[in-house]
């Protein structure tokens, strides 16, 4: 951000997440937070509703572009290929640029259950809005849940793997790879592991 | 059950699903339950370690059952197959006879969202225990997730449809059901409103 000084939101953020790793999610208040990183509580809540938001406060900006995404999606692209279209370009957008972040912030949530449970809850929600927006394009009900949730298997995936390392390939790779993979396993078991199986049974699992 | 005294933990299910949906999940009390019951709070606690258990108490029975149940089928079943057909028995068993107090516990974790988030972290528990389970059986860690994630997919979207209704179809045919319109939608969009792209990509698509 081109601003002549540091940005209160990511001050905040960074020591949100420093207090959150060193001594529990549960155990730090947003005093602590605010005063780590040199500001008052009421600079954090002008920021945050509340220190959970500093960890989900981009999930709905992120549904909203993933949502716009499908509906922008040329009509003849199938439904979870735009599912997928769309959810690289939040991803490019939003997360690409600060792994480190991302990271950090899923290490977190992973290690509290509460957490955990409530990034499960947001990702029902991203799933359930990218239902909604294939049934906007005019896919039955069914094809249109399938795909959402397959599409949110493939995002989980992709960002479980890029938050693993400093320096692998960016998201939308992952994304392709991921989708690749999905579609192979789905359509009738054509991994590495039984070759046989795959020749038999791919002419028939996509019909 | 082939009992000559009405089963204590069904008595305290009934009680507590009914009061659940009377007043809400978080104003009813074990003492309630109990009392309602015509049972005391020993008795409760002699078949459930809180009121949160009347709702969740399965689940851990449900994943044994659907980890046996892949560990046992035989190795030519692709992994997808394998993890729907374990589900069916594991449903068969535990859901099939008792719809509508399924229904009615579904209602339930539905409306409120601590409770709905809990039931997502079953959900995910239940598809890390199908992962494993196909791990195990040797295929890649690519393939053991997505078929999880398609299994737990086409499971959800049964349990939905077979809640909805007091007499529509068996869990297991929804299940087939579901894991056709799965294959359908993953493999390029062949659903009711795009026949047209389906044939122009489902050849390729299963590759």
């Amino acid at each position: 951000m081109p601003r002549w000084e540091p940005d209160g939101a990511e001050r905040l953020e960074t020591a949100a997440f420093d207090l959150f790793a060193e001594q529990g999610f549960d155990r730090t208040t947003v005093a602590e937070v605010a005063e780590r990183a040199g500001l008052t509580p009421r600079t954090f809540f002008n920021h945050f509703a509340d220190k959970r938001e500093v960890l989900f406060g981009l999930s709905a900006e992120f549904r909203q572009r993933v949502v716009r995404g499908i509906a922008e999606c040329p009509a003849a692209v199938p439904p979870l290929d735009a599912a997928v279209h769309a959810l690289q370009g939040a991803l490019d957008t939003m997360f690409e640029h600060r792994r480190a972040a991302v990271a950090r912030r899923f290490a977190i949530v992973e290690a509290t259950p509460e957490l955990r449970e409530r990034e499960l809850g947001k990702n029902a929600d991203l799933a359930d809005a990218v239902e909604a927006a294939l049934r906007a394009r005019g896919h039955d009900p069914d094809t249109a849940r399938f795909a959402a949730d397959a599409a949110s298997a493939v995002q989980r995936r992709a960002m479980q793997e890029w938050t693993g390392t400093a320096d692998g390939p960016p998201l939308r790779e992952l994304v392709v790879a991921g989708l690749h993979a999905l579609r192979a396993a789905v359509a009738g078991g054509a991994d590495a592991a039984r070759p046989d199986t795959a020749a038999e049974r791919g002419p028939t699992a996509a019909r």
